[in-house]
């Protein structure tokens, strides 16, 4: 029977598609043609090829220069930019509104080796990753002009990477984005009525059912949602509440670069290497929803194609119950290593 | 400077990058691979690779048989299904909702011709395509645990088409899409503070602005949104006020017919055939929407990759402006032909 399970904070729907129901086998596809590092504007030697770097994390070298282990540079093509023209007034007429895209647009360059990613990484480097993403967060809060800061990386060219160097991106917007709108009026509506997160509720009911757990340690659990959108879909979220996403301590940071890489050990080597889109979900910048939001990662994974079903209704076909997902992810690691 | 727009009905954003500013040449790409008709499922004589007919326009030949002009059949791998299970009702628990997948999945064959498409069809055929498609709404229409019919077409395998003998298809579901939802409130927002509908005071807008225009007649009007999330999408709108696709008459079909064509035409021939999604707005079944509500078609070309920025926020990143775009689909017909 085909499944219909509602995402209990959006409120929105996925079909399950049992009659499409497809084995993780199902999804292997051709590798990507790698294009090398000879062109690459963000290996070592080749720093000149960025604008000049934001902030890098570097043992030695001096500014645009190898040595570093994370750097930080504009989007040579930015789809947000700091410009003179206020934030947040209308430039358009009474029928069509239209403001300066004010915002800013980073790259985070994750590491100076070109076919590293997030299962290969030594833990060391995506403790640096996570802390340059976090300090790149809370140096743009002080913007008074932004609303909302979203970090985000896209895996293979399937799913929008242009550049194949793992890099995450970092884009600042003047205004709260749909997405984010949705989430905050669902655990509003949640919290009004119980008093409590509905994440953190969430997380308990994963606990108990178990059958979707991926993998947890003490801080951070990852899970294939209940309501998944795409076969293999992933949510880490932390364990204790928090509705900001740089508030992360310093420990923090390093107990979430371990689950991410047994979660990316798990989900790159079972599936060989898919594209995939990792979303960060956090609360805006100028709005106080630390009593009921919670801050989470959503690894999507691009393994279907959302087609004119998807785009005209906002409804998903997924052929993989995440139950089954989850179980693959979990008993693959052995196999794998 | 980029801009950030924002689409007057749902009230989401679209930035166009003017940062990224692409001319039509840049979105070239390889043809696809084209399977051929020797097994393609759609073709005359092939009819018992699909099930059983539903229905078929046919001057000659029995059911499930060649002579036919336009064919329905159920999907065979179908999102949703009739079932013995109700509609609504929950059998989840009191966290996760879930109801069975109960709806209807079926395609609609344009032609027998494998290599014709919206562009190439005859104005009759185009018509009786359409007949096809209001004649299964209007039956489906009877289905009371039915809310919603989802009609669409994917084209070019990037946009999800699996199968390319030219086809739509129709998904009916128990549950009204959120997309179609958020656009009913907004339309039914407007409404309320003005007693009008937006989307009249849209075609309105549009051809006192004129410069995202691509073509009209007397019914139906094409043009660039103000607010595209895709470079060259279209929207296709009846000039009179109707909140009901299937209450379209002869003459409209007839009429939307020649539309299509020229737009198609102007669309497929300037842009070498791009994959795309094509889209129909309608009002729910179960709603009283008539009043605020108007049905179009939306028209999105799969030419960008939707990547971890639009999934993330629900903001799409458009490089290419729509004046841009219309301007470029007004003047390409001469050069076509």
């Amino acid at each position: 029977m085909p499944e219909l399970r509602q995402d209990p904070v959006t409120e929105t729907w996925v079909v399950i598609a049992t009659e499409r129901a497809k084995r993780p086998s199902d999804f292997k596809r051709p590798a990507e043609q790698r294009k090398g590092t000879e062109a690459c504007p963000f290996c070592y030697g080749h720093e000149a090829m960025t604008p000049p770097e934001i902030m890098a994390y570097r043992p030695s070298g001096g500014r645009n220069e190898p040595g570093w282990t994370v750097r930080v540079v504009p989007n040579k093509f930015p789809a947000l930019a700091i410009e003179e023209h206020p934030a947040g007034v209308n430039l358009g007429n009474d029928f069509y509104h239209l403001q300066a895209g004010y915002g800013a647009h980073e790259v985070i360059i994750e590491s100076p080796e070109h076919d590293s990613d997030l299962a290969t990484h030594s833990a060391e480097q995506t403790r640096a990753i996570l802390q340059a993403l976090r300090d790149r967060f809370s140096d743009l809060r002080g913007d008074k002009n932004l609303r909302y800061i979203q970090i985000f990386k896209n895996h293979g060219a399937t799913a929008g990477a242009s550049l194949e160097h793992p890099h995450f991106q970092l884009v600042a917007t003047p205004v709260i984005p749909p997405v984010i709108t949705r989430e905050l009026d669902g655990a509003l509506r949640y919290y009004e009525e119980t008093g409590e997160c509905i994440y953190c509720n969430l997380i308990k009911r994963e606990f108990l059912d178990g059958e979707r757990l991926v993998c947890e340690n003490q801080d951070f659990v990852a899970f294939c949602p209940y309501s998944s959108r795409s076969p293999f879909e992933l949510w880490i979220l932390p364990r204790q509440h928090h509705s900001d996403f740089d508030a992360l301590s310093e420990r923090q940071i390093e107990v979430l670069a371990s689950l991410l890489k047994e979660t990316f050990t798990r989900f790159l080597g079972s599936l060989e290497n898919p594209p995939f889109n990792l979303i960060l979900h956090t609360a805006p910048l100028d709005l106080e929803a630390g009593e009921y939001y919670h801050w989470h990662l959503e690894l999507i994974p691009r393994l279907t194609i959302f087609a004119g079903f998807e785009l005209g209704t906002g409804i998903y076909i997924n052929p993989t119950p995440p139950e089954t997902a989850a179980q693959f992810l979990k008993v693959s690691l052995s196999e794998i290593h």
